[in-house]
């Protein structure tokens, strides 16, 4: 049943959505005002229909959708990129993780989810402004709790935390970091790395290639959409063409 | 520190990998012989030759390395496509989820993975072999605990759990599940199917098109690898071009 | 040297491109008007200014650019796809060639500009409008003297040419055509089809291998486009993600 | 009808190829002896049977199935990324064109058949061995007698002809030969470039962007199979990844 305060995702026929708090309020698209107060005490799943007489589905949104729709700073990380992280770096419930940046909190989000309800993340940025807008986004859905937000120029200062499971990061000059992730990393533990560009890639490879890391992999992860059409199925048109390269590699001693 | 009973990888330079059970044994490479029990009390990261000269570096497994290295009695899902898969549906600790069919077990294995220490995953398969595999794989790494095993026709029996948060289906016939799917699924919960063949896609939409589904997305995700040398940067020669496709869709009242 | 009525390609250092004919008029871009007067008797290669100040240099068009900027009335075939379909019928100078149908002539200007001087392409649409556009974009060219143009429904009345070396077709319903492609085309010869469906793809093997053809290839082609950023370099970050399938099969006796 | 001499194209069901010269000779293949005497004097497009009964159809080859089957000494040049270079460079009957180096003559092929019978390819190559394996190669096909080919260190020594319609450059260290192309190339006409490495490619504009060039174009081409099967219609599991980048630029006055 939808109660006052529950986050809900409203879905159209057409593939339009909506992550709107259930209030007394209303809510207005391009397709019609929908009246929020109406849903509470519904099922989910109910079927109702906005003032223009458009109908919507009433859904559970999942960590996915709350991805995104964060409340964007930053050109944020990517369910594809993502998702794909949490198992190279073996995310689960109970791990302490450092992230570097923070940015708008996308990762962040999905990493508090997947530590849950034992693990911490301590989420770096050197810029107040972002990590208060991810804060933000992550009180929203009450990941918050599982997340120490630290303003730092990681770069010169490090991370404070030793000994920790995985580390990612996600700045715009990875190299300056390495030091502070082998400080920081437990011996054989993952690091991963989002990098836009083949010469910071280049760049990272030798670094960590002359520090105590050895490389395991990277890659790019490409996502394409089809659309709903069982008599004329078929990729859409256009994509996201790309996001960045990830790199991921161990904690060793040479 | 290393202790006997350690699951831990074995990786070389060029990119050779190894997961191994620290015991008192040998392990055989083409690289020559690795005495396992030499590892006992060392600390993770450290480098270890073989008898041929080799070296290796002793790091922790992550679940990417457990499911990439499952004992195989089917095709498996790829990380790429369980990860995106977790977030998709919202996996995290606590969840109660079905999935069917188990195949050798490595979309389990994450389920079991994301829905630890509190939740149930509800793994069905009409072949006693699988399951039997799948189990043994999640033994081995401790997860089976969350892992309800259960061997059945479910086309044409169903599931036995109702009000779950989440299924998916990797069966040959999609179509003929849908019925169950609808039964034991939450409303407004999420559902996602992999399947290898357009054609399957096709009658899928038509046949969750007419139940009480929407379709929310469906695509397709591509993982390309690079080579890792920082002068001659480029992705490798050869890659996967094809898993499945991934459907995904809500349960709602029509 | 430019002469008045050459076709010019103007670019900027931005990657703007435009082609036009040189007359002794104003050509208006966002960039400032441009003095197409001024470029007759100079070299091309040469830079130019528009009243703005913005450079432009004036190079010459290959048939690409004149691709790219044909008249549209339809969806246009690409050249990442002509490109490939040239090379695997064989279109070279002297061929006869069927096309179904015109469109806008985008692929008709690549085959007239394969088959010249000594080949004729035979284009067939239903369309009296596409049929004069496409007739337009290649006369403005010089290339309409290699094709003939023929408003019919082809999958009617089947085609007028017996034995010619080569038939591409991209129409809406390809399976109706088939019958005239094995008609027309001579024995052992190749020919293309493009299709924006996977739909359609099942239905079009199934009525070829009841035919007199054997099927060759099914692919698909895709283009990554990269920024021109010697110190940032990374793909762009949309693509077209699908344009269609390209079918290829050989007329055989079974 | 077929004759002594003809190449044909041997096409099983299963998707095999065998490209053979009509002798009076047996051909050997897996699915068993052909007798290629006997195809002397039948229709193309018949059904012929190996000695173990295996069914084959005789078709043409085109200019595509040349390309795949030229003799290699090197890594070849592929039809996805040599049709869409044929367009950019605008290469048609009667052009003059530079190549270098030539390795096992592929493009060379390619850039032949399409400037007969009029035009002219002057390809050059360091290594006497590779030149003649192309000289070979052309020479099956009859398409040598447009092609002078040229051994030389061209990075050092230049091309000979100047004023040529367009260059395409396909060597180790592309950035050393950027002074001959801008010497023999006509102004406001197309270069191309094929490179491996992302190293390459940053490079590679940093020369031409101080040189008299403005980049036009920097891409990758991906092609995907698929399996012909209507009722499982699908992507084939495996595909190449990576070829080259291919870079394209107009000679300027900056």
């Amino acid at each position: 049943m939808i109660r006052k305060g529950d986050f809900v995702l409203l879905l159209s026929e057409e593939g339009k959505s909506f992550l709107v708090k259930v209030e007394e309020t209303q809510f207005s698209t391009h397709e019609g005002v929908i009246d929020l107060g109406s849903l509470i005490g519904r099922d989910y799943g109910s079927k109702i229909e906005s003032q223009k007489g458009v109908p919507f589905y009433v859904v559970r949104p999942t960590i996915y959708d709350f991805l995104k729709k964060v409340k964007r700073k930053t050109q944020i990380m990517y369910p594809k990129d993502i998702g794909y992280t949490l198992l190279k770096l073996g995310i689960t419930s109970g791990c302490k993780v450092i992230e570097c940046g923070t940015g708008s909190g996308a990762l962040t989000m999905a990493l508090a989810f997947a530590v849950r309800p034992f693990g911490t993340v301590y989420s770096y940025d050197r810029s107040q402004e972002f990590s208060e807008v991810a804060n933000e986004n992550l009180s929203k859905v009450g990941l918050d709790e599982y997340v120490l937000f630290k303003v730092r120029d990681a770069e010169v200062e490090g991370f404070d935390e030793v000994e920790v499971d995985a580390i990612f990061i996600d700045i715009r000059e990875p190299v300056r970091i390495v030091w502070a992730v082998e400080r920081s990393l437990r011996n054989g533990g993952s690091v991963g790395f989002l990098l836009p560009t083949t010469n910071q890639v280049s760049e990272l490879i030798r670094v960590l290639e002359k520090s105590n890391f050895i490389i395991d992999e990277i890659i790019e992860i490409l996502l394409r959409k089809y659309k709903i059409n069982p008599d004329r199925f078929r990729p859409e048109d256009i994509m996201n063409a790309h996001t960045g390269f990830l790199v991921f590699a161990r904690k060793v001693t040479r």
